[in-house]
């Protein structure tokens, strides 16, 4: 048992003073950002020996990971102390970190088991990349961006709903209007709505756009739009912040009233 | 009146507990998205089985869509039940998601009472895809944004407007600047004004773009504007999200002051 | 003197029961979007027929707002009724608004007194359209914004000098490191700002970008940052809205505690 | 001590009054402006006169800004009054403001120590564009929004955190669809991940963009996304500009509640 918590201690780090546990920490980092460097690596033209270079990186990140995996899904138990050690333990498997752990070392596995072609394993294994999530895990930000983002959600649903009827809208109008002029630009609606995006988002690459009059003056009005259309999600996500922030003020006023200053 | 209460019950659903009304609901937005990707697939070279297929389910979906309308102005006097049944059902006519349901089904109609080109019928099929605002009509979160946007209404025209008459003035400028230069591309102010509108927007498709000093030093302090003026509205919303949050918060406070606690 | 009040009350008509004012503010409304319309339409190339209407619109207009000037001139002792007639009358003359309504007619006479180039009185016409401002003369919404942005001017001008300062390292930078492989596109530092201003405003109209390794990561420095650096402008900006709103609320305050209901 | 408490006084100008100051003040921010204009023109092709003329620009600047630097150093020992004269000297010159100071005069006299290659040497010239930053060392605006980021800087992080993996992964993702239709442009994850940047910034060259369908609907995901994520930025710094401008009510606040008025 007493290992056990230390073990926990170490890979559920969160207190400075731990140095064991910060050096756990930043292997992990440290191999999740080398794993990240060999994705992109490996899409490049490389000699055989750097190849070998980065099975070796490959193998020695898997069993770490591995390791890892497994020593969190025994310690798991120590999180949720109300619950039977196997139920833990399959809460804990289930839990959404665990499961981004696991997607990052299955890839490696399979084709031990059932002969999957390389390619597709290729693009699975760019999933271990999330684990760079983990370095966020000790940190409340995120949560309280994530916080934010799900009490707006309806809205923030709403306001994209929106975003994708005027797009499919404006994307057959603007078919109507620029087929006869560009048949091989606008082909179709689904390159007119390619165009909407591009034109909704502001990214604007230049593939596609109208030359008609009548096509340019409903571009003029969908950019325009485009833009309140950003307003809205940034006004909502604004006043979500702001409310939390006067949420976690509230709750360090619980004693004394900011106003007057009478104890409560 | 029994059966016209629960038909009303079923299409007027805000009841989660209803289930023959989710299943309705659930039908009805099911339908749009079909015809949603109908409306896409059209654009596409079609094989004639296809164009069948896509041909019964334009008929279906409009019967559907008929007889809601019609089970909808019907039951229309109970959703106005202080005014008489004629004007209850003449205004429900005229409100803005009855004229969305039935500029939806009218396309189909029109041709056989009236022999309209076919090309503009197409056009105007698309009139459907604002059915989609029926899922949110169940939603209170876009009627929060359409208020915000309702209460700051002057404000964010104002702002419109100022845009718009900067795009103007720097329209006929670069036409004046760059006519000389690119006379094929800057054309007349309209072109410039093609222009301005991706500037402002930060759209930049790239197809229009100045090549003079003056021209660039122009368009620069358009560009960094058009920024300015997107954090204005955005601004603008901002405010108003909070200020509905604010209020909200405010009707919660009514009985009891949320700051000492004292009974009002 | 009674005469004067009612040229007063039809030509700075705040009152909406002022039928001849209202109708006087659509006259001078409809003038300018005409101005507005023959302005761009100038710059096509037009039948001489059309020339001709253009013509009779531009004197029929410059004698409209002529009379409009020279009767708010007359009648300014009555906006500032504590200065004697002359004073309150070269204050108004050099207020903003009467400055923009006489350059937009000065145009016109200039060439009476003076021998100008043609062209060049063509591109001061555009000053014209700045009396759009005065549909939003009536309107509060605009001097709202207008304090906002002046009691934030000190924040965006420093955010504003950071970005300028950021564009002109970068672009420095750019230059050295693109200039021998793009030698024509990135010729000086001045082409390598006219890059920074697309970046940053994220316009990015495609006709000058790095090709290099180390070109492209600086870029993508830049595109972030410039993400960010919007961002800054718009925080200020909603914060100032939701002061402004905040302040208003105090205003009617006043009387009543909101929170406690006392009386003050 | 009088003649350095003067000079101090000249230097550290904060008093408008301080006419000597003023106008100290104004040759620095001269100074930088013409070395901003000459590190840009150096970069064009110039007639050897104009070289010479830079030539004793640069001379001069060195000079005064030497002048400065030594003066500022000398009285550093009245900032940190409590330290001792070398402490207080060896703190003022590891301060921000100091090393910028050192770094812009640097680059001159390094050639004479040790013969460095005037290339590397012209490209470490801009940081003495750095010292515009002193134009706003004065001004309270520039340190509010430093306050501002720097209380939000773990939710900035953060997000930028998120926005940088969903990058590496959609590139990735994005080299796997687009490599084998265009295999020029998508060579390598590095070129993707190029096309990531100028999608999630929306900056769009369009020198590189998806050309297959599955690749659209990503960049459509992506560019969508991207929005989003410039929307979270926006309000965490939108909800920092607010707290601060509370923060500074309460402040003023102190001695009477501002609701009710009742000394506290």
């Amino acid at each position: 048992m007493k290992i056990k918590q230390r073990i926990y201690n170490i890979i559920n780090d969160n207190d400075k003073k731990n140095t064991i546990g910060n050096i756990f920490d930043g292997i992990i980092i440290t191999l999740i950002i080398i794993n990240i460097i060999t994705v992109i690596a490996e899409t490049f033209r490389l000699p055989e020996s750097v190849k070998n270079i980065f099975n070796i990186i490959e193998i020695v990140s898997v069993i770490i990971f591995t390791a890892e995996y497994i020593l969190r899904v025994w310690t798991a138990d120590l999180i949720y102390k109300k619950l039977n050690p196997v139920k833990a333990r399959l809460k804990y498997i289930f839990s959404f970190m665990a499961i981004i752990d696991l997607l990052a070392i299955l890839p490696f596995y399979i084709p031990f088991i059932i002969p999957v072609d390389l390619r597709v394993l290729r693009a699975l294994r760019i999933i271990r990349l999330l684990r760079i999530f983990k370095v966020n895990r000790y940190t409340s930000a995120l949560s309280t961006i994530a916080e934010v983002l799900k009490r707006k959600k309806s809205q923030l649903i709403s306001s994209i709903l929106v975003v994708f009827l005027l797009m499919i809208v404006s994307s057959v109008l603007m078919y109507n209007i620029e087929n006869t002029a560009q048949p091989d630009t606008f082909k179709n609606a689904f390159s007119a709505l390619w165009w909407a995006v591009a034109t909704f988002t502001t990214v604007g690459y230049g593939d596609i756009y109208p030359v008609t009059v009548l096509g340019k003056i409903l571009s003029a009005v969908i950019a325009i739009l485009g833009i309140g259309l950003v307003a809205v999600p940034t006004g909502i996500i604004s006043a979500g912040f702001m409310e939390q922030i006067e949420k976690s003020d509230d709750d360090d006023k619980k004693e004394y009233c900011p106003y007057c200053g009478h104890k409560l």
